[in-house]
């Protein structure tokens, strides 16, 4: 089975993703985006469809966005490491567990403070995001500084965006590898997002374990933060592999996650402000940024509700089979419908 | 594994094809037709597509066919039984070969009056049709009859169809399970067509192996045909399944082929004159027909180009997994690309 599945990592590549995300330079007419993309399953950036957007120039000053929101509360996500929704070491034995952020709502003026002057030193990080359309809720005070969905995609996919979402964050906030059951319209509105991307076909790559909830809790009165299992019990399928591992753990890490390391490489890409990511729903993507003029990195996306199709109905096959390789690798076997402990349902 | 691939079957019918193939009475646009049909791998009929076609008056008219082809030479395909490209026995020991037809090119009055004569008492079954663009060539003289492409299909794959092909038949010409490396618009002209259909995801379930390639040659003088194995031997990958086997071969086609006479029902569809079946690439079909009132059934099919996108390299990955299962069951793994043997590439 090993076998068959390497074939299908390069097989996918050789056929029909390339080596590189493919760039376009104009918006793509809707049948063209869906022919040549969205069909395909095959990731895309696109420069100059956001233009007209007067977000591009204005959010990368604080002063105006302070200003437009000064009485609007936000959801602000706060974690000693940066690390949210990531696999983190909870005892001192390093047993893992899935971490969730801190989240308040506070003040936007206050919580893009928290955002700007958060370091790894004082160990406090501050990203301003929430995964439940919070750039048509908490954010509608500037929602007509960007459209409010991406036209050609909307045409395309034949609905409007199931949710909208706004990052603000800096250099110390990252993403782990995930998927999402979305079509996602990625656009950086100012600094830099660096995506990883690993198409689902590769996702015995990514090593999914089920790891036990935990949440933090950030005490203000001597600014640490407490990390606890949840209670009940629950547990989170995951990706278990950081590609970017510390120097005295890189070594380690290569011996547990070789179909990673090994691997073809992931594609990389660089998404300046102006341009969008299409991230085709279930692919696994890792998120780190480039702060802008302003000393973050703003971005929305556009979530669609993607098809459970053919290609779905593969994927979940491909991710029952169970691992089968090197006395290293642990034997899993996974599958979409049975993630009902998730939550969410994404990994 | 069996397990897995059973729910695959299940899943795929679950979440997006239903239980009947979709119809619409009206020909969908460029981006629907995309979208909810060939991005998902997705059969559908439509019907009132080619109402404009002057075929649909003509061809049902012998007399008509006749005088406006009365000069031009086609391919005439005889078989003993109506199976051509079908697995068949070569000797009276049972042994199985892939046989193909014996094809000849004759002016097509005389062509059109042996397919309408065709007769299983007399062994002899002719059939007009030639998988190579015939449309276009061979009958280029009556291509003005129908639309040279079908227009929303063409818009919505982004290219012209690369064969045209014509077939005129009788009930007794039954064409055997096989998929095709095309996305497939088929019009039916006159008569019926009768569609047996498998997703992809149902490969297994058609227990495809490789038979030596054989022919049928006609003699004249004594109206028989001899079958004999090609030299040099080659084989062909082809499906193993006859969904209708003679009431005395029912038990032990049931106990050889238990996926297929088990496993969820293959999606079954009539085509009335003027309807069309948009048949996905890889989807598996058997064809049947009842002819007209000229006697004969006419239809006339588009290929276009296919993606080989990651569905395909998803099925070749599903394909590549053994059977392992019953001791009945052949053990068998095929992979796409190590078909080179099998000629046109087509199962």
């Amino acid at each position: 089975m090993g076998k068959e599945r390497e074939k299908l990592w390069r097989e996918v590549r050789e056929l029909s993703l390339g080596s590189e995300i493919d760039r376009l330079h104009s918006p793509p007419s809707p049948l063209h985006f869906l022919r040549d993309y969205v069909s395909q399953s095959k990731p895309c950036v696109i420069s100059n469809a956001i233009s007209h957007w007067p977000a591009l120039k204005l959010w990368s000053h604080p002063a105006y966005l302070s200003g437009a929101l000064s009485n609007d509360y936000v959801s602000l996500h706060l974690t000693p490491n940066g690390s949210a929704d990531a696999v983190t070491p909870v005892t001192s034995a390093g047993d893992l567990c899935f971490a969730s952020a801190h989240v308040e709502k506070v003040p936007f003026p206050e919580a893009l403070q928290a955002v700007r002057s958060s370091s790894s030193k004082r160990e406090t990080v501050g990203y301003l995001q929430q995964q439940n359309d919070c750039f048509r809720t908490e954010y509608s005070t500037v929602a007509s500084d960007c459209d409010g969905d991406i036209a050609w995609a909307t045409e395309a996919l034949g609905c409007s965006p199931e949710a909208v979402n706004l990052w603000i964050g800096t250099h110390l906030s990252v993403t782990s590898f995930h998927k999402d059951h979305y079509e996602n319209l990625y656009a950086v509105v100012s600094g830099e997002k660096h995506f990883l991307l690993l198409p689902p076909t590769d996702v015995h790559r990514l090593y999914v374990q089920p790891y036990p909830a935990a949440n933090y809790s950030y005490h203000r009165d001597t600014e640490t933060f407490k990390l606890e299992i949840e209670q009940p019990l629950r547990h989170v399928p995951w990706c278990s592999v950081d590609p970017y591992p510390s120097p005295e753990r890189e070594a380690s890490e290569r011996l547990k996650y070789p179909f990673f390391f090994d691997g073809p490489k992931p594609f990389h890409c660089t998404l300046k402000a102006g341009e969008i990511l299409y991230l085709p729903s279930m692919w696994f993507h890792h998120v780190s940024q480039t702060p802008g003029d302003g000393g973050y990195t703003v971005a929305v996306n556009y979530w669609y509700d993607m098809q459970f199709d053919i290609k779905y109905a593969y994927f979940n096959f491909l991710q029952s089979v169970s691992y089968e390789s090197s006395s290293l690798s642990p034997i899993l076997s996974w599958r979409e419908d049975e993630d009902s402990e998730s939550g969410d349902g994404e990994v």
